[in-house]
């Protein structure tokens, strides 16, 4: 067990991603309370002290989990019934999720104004301490009117789903005026409609915001048979721990994985033991909240990584698949931040970024929103990330001489075959097969169903198909 | 002289304006040159070397000067006419201006895409030695295609003013895209049109810019009587030490001064006195750059205040008026860092912050485009502005009890009465007089002046009247 063992902390130069590493020696208090809770458990226990052994220490130095203890529970519950209430949306609930867990730690509650601020303004929060922690994306609670009316002089309001049970307590409010326009200027660099999450999130919301600390009274649980799979960034270290992963490497995505990408992860691996690693794991970790409607839905991915795994395109030894409970912004270099910051909090000392990393089309001009390089040059440079290796991912391309995706090799660029995301959407609809070694067949007949079922659920109205 | 003074160094907690200061006696080189120039001097000499002599030190540590020297001027105006040249804008020579003095130091030049990114994200740069600098505004120069063509491989291009003068000479070029709805979301919080500075800087300008670093051939002048105001950061650091300054409290405006501005900072002074300096100075600083067409033209401004200094409103001998030579953005909270961070590198450890600063009526809704209090706020946050001690503005209104601006009293409020820059212009243009004591009658006669020029020089098609 890993509570037992010497374990190395990690100091590495952000610049040099590859650079000799300097070992420090840590030797575990046994007395520390680090039980392994299988991740196909259906409770979490959440534990009050947690503690790093050796992974990359969480922002502002421990992990801020937000739940009450057992003991509370039925005195939150009924305060809960005594006091003003809101009614959370499915994204609000997420994000109450994400707080909960600590994946935004420092944070520990929605935000208030000066956070929200520095949020816009510098991507970042200053502590007491006078460090600096990443923060790029505004974690925020809109209520409008009539709502505020109700809280009144009310220091605490009671959050509730939407089968009206009490989630959590939001003590020592502040209410904030919300400047959408502003918000939504600063936060992705266009205020032109048709952004998913605005749509979703901001258009219609309230015109003020809540920010307060928040005691979360019962885990956040979504019932669709995937709760399994969310584990927790406390959950995630221990995990690693278990492994006694000397280096955790994570993956953000919200799309089936091909080959390319299991080569790019497979090859980091390779680099990172050449480096001297003795067991780098990789953390494959499919963002699960909020997407946008045409983006492969959470459980068909999830089913397609599964075949991944199973076919043995990914080492399952030296994967952890997890959820990333997280609603997608569609940010581009703002998010990817987000991205970044949260997977530290999980463990994560290597992160992987791609080409325009959470970007997408621009809603009414006929480009990307951000220029495709834009999100890995400001991951590099932003504040409070110094701490985390910064992957640039390599091109990957279907190679017509090998039959397989290969990295692509500028000097032979007629050999190459590059198969665009659409592309790859537009093969499954039309349950055409890509080339041989572009995914695992597995992995395609996920999608080539999702596609039918896509079909086959509009004759019958349904939206959003479940896989079988 | 200053030069062989012993001076101390303040090192003022950020978070207590007014804190007790520690104080450190520096004894300054009596080789330094360190010679007075007068403001009055039509050259100005640019010295290779500066010293910070207790003032706070310039961000970086030292002020980026970008002159070339004397004996490099022939070959400099030589090479310019022999590598491809672009043209600047009168916005554009205000900001080669800008950074050839150093009030964006360490910037050594027009930003490149790094730069660029920081600002835009980060609202500041990272530094070599890992420290951070604020920069809130992007200073860059915009191509377009046809200039990029006549560019071609060469990495160094020549600057021009309308007089097709050489000014400088841009060396190391890089020309990347210029994301302009990106740039005026994340600069302005919005893309509303009818922002003056993008309709006259960013909407019509070209689609990439061009960053490098900047040799200027001769330090930019105007010709029109003002140059005299245009103090050089060195050449104000020069003036507050000849003073023996052992504080400097700055105050951008681009207003006329009233009398409710002149008792802030009198009171300024006052409180800075009793926290224990011998001799506070003000900085009265009028941006001088590009304005929107409704704003009193700087040559008025200027005849305003040196009213105000001679008829005692403000005491000359506490006080040094120069011209701040940047441009106008109108972008709130992201401007006013910008204000604030220029003002460290001319010497002020103190800025006065006031209500919406550097704010605007919204182009196109109902209401003013940013909070009344962001702007404070951001400020007292931003990263690189530490150092500074900020002073938020308090509220001065008309007590019609004493019969003069007074610090409003919100126990009495029925005796106060708020005249706001709309009713003070209202009543200029109408030749009306304010209440005796809003401002001292030489000011109000040169503001009435304006007005009156103006409705002349409309019925005689000149756009913008000179003061006689």
């Amino acid at each position: 067990m890993a509570s037992t063992a010497a374990l190395f902390v990690k100091i590495p130069d952000p610049f040099h991603p590859f650079s000799q590493l300097r070992k420090t020696q840590l030797n575990l208090n046994p007395t520390s309370s680090l039980l392994f809770h299988s991740r196909k458990g259906k409770t979490k226990s959440h534990r009050q002290f947690r503690i790093s052994c050796g992974l990359i220490e969480p922002d502002g130095g421990k992990l801020a989990e937000l739940f009450v203890t057992e003991s509370q529970k039925n005195d939150k519950k009924k305060e809960a019934m005594s006091i003003p209430g809101i009614k959370l949306s499915r994204i609000d609930l997420e994000w109450v999720h994400v707080l909960s867990e600590g994946w935004a730690s420092p944070l520990r509650g929605f935000m208030r104004e000066s956070e929200f601020l520095q949020t816009l303004h510098f991507n970042c929060l200053r502590l007491e301490d006078g460090s600096v922690v990443n923060m790029s994306l505004p974690i925020v609670l809109a209520i409008n009117d009539s709502q505020k009316l109700r809280i009144g002089e009310s220091t605490r309001v009671a959050l509730f789903d939407s089968d009206d049970n009490p989630v959590a307590i939001l003590s020592n409010i502040e209410i904030y005026k919300h400047p959408k326009e502003e918000r939504i200027a600063r936060t992705w660099g266009t205020i032109a409609p048709g952004l998913p999450y605005v749509d979703e999130a901001i258009t219609n919301a309230g015109n003020w915001l809540i920010g307060g600390d928040l005691e979360v009274i019962e885990p956040i649980k979504y019932n669709d048979g995937l709760d399994r799979f969310r584990l927790s960034p406390a959950e995630l270290r221990e995990e690693f721990t278990r492994r006694n992963a000397d280096a955790v490497f994570a993956f953000q995505l919200r799309n089936p994985v091909h080959n390319g990408h299991a080569l790019l992860m497979t090859d980091t691996r390779r680099r990172l033991l050449e480096k001297g690693y003795k067991n780098p794991v990789l953390l494959l970790h499919p963002l699960g909240g909020f997407t946008k409607a045409d983006d492969v839905p959470l459980s068909w991915r999830m089913k397609q990584h599964e075949k991944v795994l199973e076919e043995g395109v990914l080492d399952p030894e030296t994967t952890v698949i997890s959820i990333f409970p997280s609603p997608m912004h569609y940010a581009g270099p703002t998010e990817v931040q987000w991205h970044a910051k949260a997977r530290i909090n999980a463990g994560a000392d290597y992160y992987i970024v791609g080409r325009d990393p959470a970007g997408m089309g621009h809603p009414v001009e006929k480009r990307d929103l951000y220029e495709a390089d834009h999100g890995k040059k400001v991951l590099s440079m932003a504040p409070g990330l110094e701490r985390l290796n910064i992957l640039p991912f390599r091109v990957a391309a279907y190679d017509k001489t090998q039959g397989k995706m290969a990295f692509f090799d500028p000097s032979r660029p007629q050999d190459f075959l590059f198969i665009s995301g659409t592309k790859m959407r537009t093969l499954a609809k039309n349950r055409e097969n890509p080339p041989d070694g572009f995914m695992c067949p597995g992995g395609w007949k996920v999608l080539v169903d999702y596609y039918d079922s896509l079909v086959s659920s509009w004759n019958g109205k349904v939206r959003e198909p479940l896989p079988a």
